[in-house]
């Protein structure tokens, strides 16, 4: 972990600062959550974590004085922690940690101006803060197999809270009573929460790629995109079913036996060494051929772990190749204003022969 | 609205920016979700919104189409919506809306180290840009009596929930059940979801404010510490309730009521014109009294809306004044650890004369 101190660390370009591309640095000090607890294991809602070549420090509030040890201890992490009031006793923390370093790392995309200039002006005053981008990001890519059993559990949540709600859908419930059985469901088989606002979104509703679950009741006949996913132990799932109570109206059938050759062809052409764009061709190819091509509105598929969005993205401006351990998303969808949308998609880890899925609910059309 | 532009902007020191105090600028910059949604009635997950002295401009992308028009409308908001692609579409826009434009003002707090360079080099170059702190921030503390409503809705969801649970916490659920239970409750009411992670603490974890809900059972002579809220329309709701199937364990009981009173007390003293460090110290007075006010161990309340938390803080430390039109809670608590904690909590609404309750659950220790 700390050679990354001295191999450096990729800055973007900000006023004032001089420095671009890749810069050894002294020490890395972490605001934002996701990457303080991936580094740290603390699970904390604040955090300051400092990264040296001789310590790790996680600096956090008399809240976390029993938790964060204890999770620093059954992550196996060699660190420290120091409980101390925001303001005046943090500063002396941080400011104890880097003593004498000359050039220090903030996270650039994840501390805001004001605080910035408050680090800079009284926690680190006189050193040379560097903004750095995508540094934790990036090893947090590929997964370790703890790291993957968890989006695993994650998974396995939202399939059984799937199976179970599906044969309820005969009985005209809204899209909102539907989206709240899955997030309820996937709670009572352990999930923390969910992974995002669970979609339910039915008929014309489909048609849109984020649309929230409202009063709409779900009719014979419907288009339903289902796009949700569970929390465990901090890592997510993600997955898209659509299903329709009793035969889709037309092209309903059509645009589904698209997509989902579109996704089965994606999860198939995953594998460690091929290009994230590599995979979004395949997916659109085949959308295109039907001539739905400019109605898959968005990218193919993005990594998920403790952030429901992360690294890579598998897009057609994506220059990234995926890697064995990566959990990815392969989600294409069609969508039609006036007709409805479609969209399937798993959760997938990356091998170097292929992928694994994660989620394994069955992609029926017809569901009651 | 467009007033504060020419009254001036709370400036923050930061470095490479001369002026601090107020001053006034040509343009209003908001990346924050809830100010931009407050001011535009738009609520999407993305947006900058543009103020300047004849114009408000809503830029989001193309999954808002027709739902940011829509929400403009329907909150009677003189602006305009434009849909573009993020990155140079967006850029133009927001460019185009301050031409000529000399000093433009920035959330400090909510616009990131490299977001804040990217703006200055890219959208906004050869303006000023001065670091703002709390601008809408300040406007949101006193609600329009459509905004309390919101918020009463949301408590009343919560009161329901609550109502149905309590009876069945003789069943020995666990307190990840009985958070679980309660969030569901509060989505088939009307809520979009709750307003912050549910907190259900029984027996030694009532002991810490901040407690996570588990696999702990709620066993009879628990207190249970029941933390929680909705969002309605937007707008957020949070009471707390201590219960206890049968009689509490010594000295449970005494604690209860030392609250209790603590509570009743804080509520009574709330009116327009009264400093949020008065009624805290009313609060905190009854607690040591008792002798216990070194387990009283956060502040009394904050402002409650579209953010869970939200100006004015009812602290010891706060210079603040209650105004009429503010919606704030009232919550003591008691942390003994070994013992158990108690928490009661309501969110008022700020009237010249007192107060009035938006949580209307009963204060009731014994519940099975």
């Amino acid at each position: 972990m700390r050679e990354i101190l001295a191999t450096g660390v990729e800055v973007v370009p900000v006023a004032g600062a001089g420095d671009s591309g890749t810069v050894p640095v002294d020490a890395l000090v972490l605001t934002n959550l996701a990457n303080g607890r991936w580094l740290s294991g603390f699970s904390g809602s604040a955090m300051v974590v400092v990264l040296t070549a001789d310590d790790l420090l996680v600096i956090t509030d008399g809240r976390y004085a029993t938790q964060a040890p204890a999770e620093l201890l059954a992550a196996g992490v060699d660190g420290r922690v120091v409980i101390a009031n925001r303001g005046s006793e943090q500063q002396e923390a941080a400011a104890g940690a880097v003593a004498g370093l000359g050039r220090i790392a903030l996270e650039a995309e994840h501390v805001s101006w004001s605080r910035r200039s408050r680090l800079a002006a009284e926690w680190f005053a006189g050193a040379e803060l560097v903004p750095s981008t995508g540094v934790i990001e990036g090893l947090r890519r590929r997964k370790s197999p703890e790291e993957v059993a968890r989006v695993a559990a994650a998974a396995t949540a939202a399939d059984d809270a799937l199976a179970e709600v599906l044969p309820r859908l005969d009985e005209r419930p809204t899209e909102g009573e539907v989206a709240a059985e899955l997030d309820y469901l996937m709670r009572r088989r352990g999930a923390s929460g969910s992974a995002f606002d669970t979609i339910v979104a039915a008929g014309e509703n489909s048609a849109l790629p984020h649309a929230r679950p409202g009063p709409r009741r779900i009719e014979p006949g419907d288009l339903v995109v289902i796009d949700f996913g569970a929390i465990v132990d901090g890592y997510r799932s993600d997955m898209t079913r659509t299903v329709c109570v009793g035969e889709p109206r037309t092209p309903g059938d059509r645009i589904y036996e698209v997509v989902r050759a579109s996704q089965q062809a994606g999860v198939e052409a995953v594998a460690g060494g091929v290009s994230c764009a590599e995979v979004d061709a395949v997916c659109r190819e085949i959308i295109s051929e039907a001539g739905w091509g400019e109605a898959f509105l968005h990218s193919t598929g993005h990594g998920v772990g403790l952030d429901i969005h992360e690294a890579p993205s598998l897009s057609g401006r994506s220059d990234e190749v995926l890697a064995a351990g990566e959990v990815v998303t392969v989600e294409p969808g069609v969508y039609l204003a006036g007709s409805g949308g479609v969209r399937i998609e798993d959760t997938v880890v990356v091998t170097d022969e292929g992928c694994r899925r994660l989620t394994c609910s069955p992609k029926t059309l017809i569901v009651a």
